[in-house]
């Protein structure tokens, strides 16, 4: 059967290498939630399957100690009620490694076979993943079918097709043969075997479960290892799905389902974790979070691969724009959607104190913030319509993190609780934006405020503006910049920042890109050169020690001298 | 100068790019010293200018505290007195710093094309280096020049290759197009600036100088990074010619020389070492030696990618022969070359204590045992032959361990000191050879005994050897393993072993391949799959991560939205 499956997404395949060399736009993933495209009823499907996991316990045959764990609280305030199997990490361990050896031995046509079914069905999924990741995260809707569904998928199958990119390239066996002057060459014949590091361990987020856990997931299985899914215990059900199926596929195809498993927990699990990711049957692993969590990882799971996103501050630097408005709404949509809780959302925006040109004129700073608040205003002010923007605040330490901020600064726009006309319960908070000073509130705004915060930061010049986006990046990471000038030396200088501060540049954005956007096989997410993450997703280091390569070589006739013997007979 | 550089390498490059992927025999550097390929009076050149070192402070015009360093001490009984200039390491890396910009915004073909230029002018210095390794390693000549020379150059040429062949697949900008229904695409402009990581730290060992160090060197330099070089204490000079060739061809290309520069110490450098692999600035580390030191920076050098090469059990496993004489002359040869002082020599031979199947009968082990014993000493009874093979012992702590080990077991061939006929003071010691248990020393032969110290051991069946190769290998490290048997099933079950143990197989070697050997862009060196080495020589995991890439992106005019309004124009 996996043969089948190989040759089945094949074409996809040759799509999506051409994609990531080229890096023009490509998905083969539609990311409109549209009936022509899923089917006349996927979304009212998709809406009643999650339905059907509220209250219940979700069924997945793998070891468990027949407990139930799950306390997920959806942020848009419908009860959740789902339990999951509690596992053993023991026994996932186990599990694993018995499914390891028949799997690793099917080969890489059989991985990305696998892989790209997951990936399909999964797609078809994508209505019932969506309202899942919505009622965990706290997406609106239409973000959390696409960041969650579609976008998930193209970032996985980009995972799976670098990986292939590499495997590819590895032969299977060669024929070896050394000239020896006068004397018969030596000849060997070689073998070259793929070998899978073992199981890999892939630690999800609240935040985007499926969009930040599947580049690690299918890496690993496209690379022949097995994976333990642990999703943040706020946002199980959208991995629990996603490993339900991929256990499917994978029974069909004949494997041990328990190369993939699922690790759910209750909250406050941080000891659970520390433990398993230091085992040494643990060879890979795959972290979304906080700093603080993974540098523990980088510093401790020395048995492992460690592949980390941490937090950063992201930032955008304001020299001098055509229209301020048209700036201004690009950058409050970025600010307002979903309600900062991206990890690409911007955070520090640097003004010159002594205001930008404009077409249509000197801006002063204070005109700057205003209109930058202004724009924020106009885009929530109505409930109805920014919910489906903002969503809801996903836990309540971000709330709280609100309120702490409001202290840091003048308030240039206060953050709103809104009602949300569907959901009277979601936690719903409308962006912060505060003033503070280059000089003075250095420390405040040198750390990650994760939520709806922003700062709009007086600085004496541009030059000093990128110089502290330069160095804030270098010293506490970052995965976007942002740049407006009509100045082409500001803009040349700006993408020197970026380089040597590692972190991606979006320029004069006014349109309909937003700089927390990124495009999976064109726009590497993250760098891996600045301390917000260790590796990009997606490239050749992502994947290519995710497996190494074990040969044998033996001793055969040369080819020349049978040639000669040949012609001699 | 330097797209000139690569365009002169190109057809090289190319050829190179050829072999990784068919891994059929391939070099483009000579590995006879052969007057016809590097000039008549190359060799007595070569010499020559080895002489010259001799008693002198080596030139380097780099920056120094103004002392000097060096206490190599030829293995061969040769009067070295060469010293260097000393370098403050705070003071190499501001220089690697103040380099590494122009160096970086050369680009790929740049780092590409000085890479192959220097190789090619190591490899028209084949001779001095193959003298100051043969004197600093005690490596006889023949293979001092080989394994110093032109297979060094093969292994830094693989890692340039494998860098190109990641580095050309990034393209330097992209068209990026969305389709927005009836509404006219989304367009941008992409950048993608590979940026290299900043500054490598490659850290020498005493017995493969070059072969050993090269591989980090040139996969360094090829992504675009500075490098510092600290060879090992005890064989700086083969090192210190290379950095000096290397700021030439820098120097000529236009660039600060101080990309590369060479940290030569006095022995007892650990401190030093371990406070220099910890700054900030030092992002990739490549060291070979000890695996206490190689463990040490794997845990404390967070801040770097880095790239290890430790100690190791080698192991073959005696199951039947056809000839088993011929086996052991393959065998002995391994064991006496350099003294069994390469990284890849056998040490545990394990043969059933039942005998061998060969095609004259059974074997007994005390047979085997004696072939094998009777192999080294006709290899080694006559010292003017002998010593070309085994050449010198590198360091007292070899001849030290020699002693302790013979206490280990029943001794089946007593290691002898020579005396080298043209060196009356060389270090030279042949191989011991001992009788172990499988259970009861199992203590014993489950660490590396550096040096030429071999076991001969007796085990219960061919199954528990594989089983003992295995877990040795899982548990200990290995580079190589070797595997003799007549029976398929054996060589199928040596196969897996081999796999499980992450450890390159050879079978059957009864000519002129030895196990010790490895074929750069064929076999790969180390698999990264057990603790021997993280890495392998070499292989994309090897480069991919010596580089990040930085991307900028700007709106621009759809091409397609372009193209129709030039048609309506």
């Amino acid at each position: 059967m996996t043969p089948t499956l190989f040759t089945k997404h094949e074409a996809m395949l040759d799509q999506a290498l051409t994609a990531i060399e080229t890096r023009g736009y490509w998905s083969p993933f539609a990311e409109m939630p549209s009936p022509k495209v899923y089917g006349e009823t996927a979304n009212a499907d998709g809406e009643a399957a999650f339905k059907r996991h509220l209250g219940k316990t979700f069924e997945l045959d793998q070891p468990s100690t027949g407990e139930t764990v799950g306390k997920e609280r959806s942020p848009f305030g419908v009860t959740l009620g789902i339990k999951y199997p509690k596992a053993d990490p023991d026994a996932l361990i186990r599990a694993a490694a018995q499914a390891q050896p028949s799997w690793r031995a099917a080969g890489p046509q059989a991985w990305i076979g696998v892989s790209l079914e997951i990936l399909s069905r999964l797609n078809r999924a994508s209505f019932e993943i969506g309202y899942s990741v919505m009622h965990t995260t706290g997406q609106a809707f239409m973000m959390a079918f696409q960041a969650g569904g579609p976008h998930a998928q193209d970032r996985a199958l980009e995972a799976a097709v670098y990986a292939w990119d590499q495997l590819r390239r590895i032969p299977s066996e060669a024929h070896w043969e050394k000239p020896q002057g006068k004397n018969p060459p030596l000849a060997m014949h070689k073998r070259f075997t793929v070998v899978p590091r073992g199981t890999g361990l892939v630690l999800g987020c609240c935040t985007f479960p499926t969009w930040n856990g599947y580049p690690g997931l299918f890496a690993d299985l496209a690379t022949g290892n097995a994976v333990i899914v642990k999703p943040h215990p706020g946002a199980i059900l959208p991995l629990a799905i996603t490993v339900r199926i991929a256990r499917e596929v994978l029974r069909e195809a004949g494997f041990d389902p328990n190369v993939v498993t699922l690790l759910a927990t209750d909250p406050d699990d941080g000891a659970l974790v520390q433990q398993l990711a230091v085992r040494p049957e643990i060879k890979l692993i795959d972290f979304t979070g906080s700093t603080q969590n993974g540098t523990w990882l980088e510093r401790h799971a020395h048995q492992a691969q460690v592949f980390t996103e941490k937090a950063g501050v992201n930032q955008i630097v304001i020299d001098s724009v055509d229209d301020m408005k048209a700036a201004a709404r690009n950058i409050a949509f970025s600010l307002a959607l979903y309600s900062g809780q991206m990890c690409t959302a911007p955070q520090n925006i640097y003004v010159p104190r002594d205001g930008i040109r404009t077409a249509d004129g000197q801006l002063s700073f204070e005109d700057v913030a205003r209109t930058l608040a202004g724009s924020v205003e106009k885009l929530t002010s109505d409930a109805a319509r920014a919910v489906e923007l903002t969503g809801a605040i996903q836990n309540e330490g971000v709330v709280e993190r609100i309120a702490q901020a409001r202290g840091l600064g003048e308030v240039l726009l206060d953050s709103q609780k809104l009602t949300h006309p569907a959901f009277p319960e979601a936690r719903v908070h409308t962006p912060l934006l505060l003033k503070l000073d280059a000089h003075a509130d250095r420390e405040k705004f040198t750390k990650e405020w994760f939520g709806p915060i922003a700062f709009v930061i007086a600085t004496d010049s541009t030059a000093q503006s990128l110089e502290l986006a330069e160095s804030i990046a270098q010293e506490h990471g970052a995965l976007t910049l942002s740049v407006y000038s009509t100045d082409d030396a500001v803009i040349e200088s700006a993408h020197e920042a970026a380089i040597r501060g590692g972190v991606a540049l979006s320029i004069n954005l006014t349109g309909g890109v937003f700089v927390n956007q990124s495009a999976a096989f064109s726009d590497f997410h993250g760098t891996g050169a600045n301390p917000a993450a260790n590796a990009a997703l997606a490239d050749a280091a992502f994947v290519a020690n995710r497996f190494r390569v074990v040969q044998s070589r033996v001793h055969v006739a040369p080819k020349t001298a049978s040639a000669e013997a040949g012609q001699t007979a």
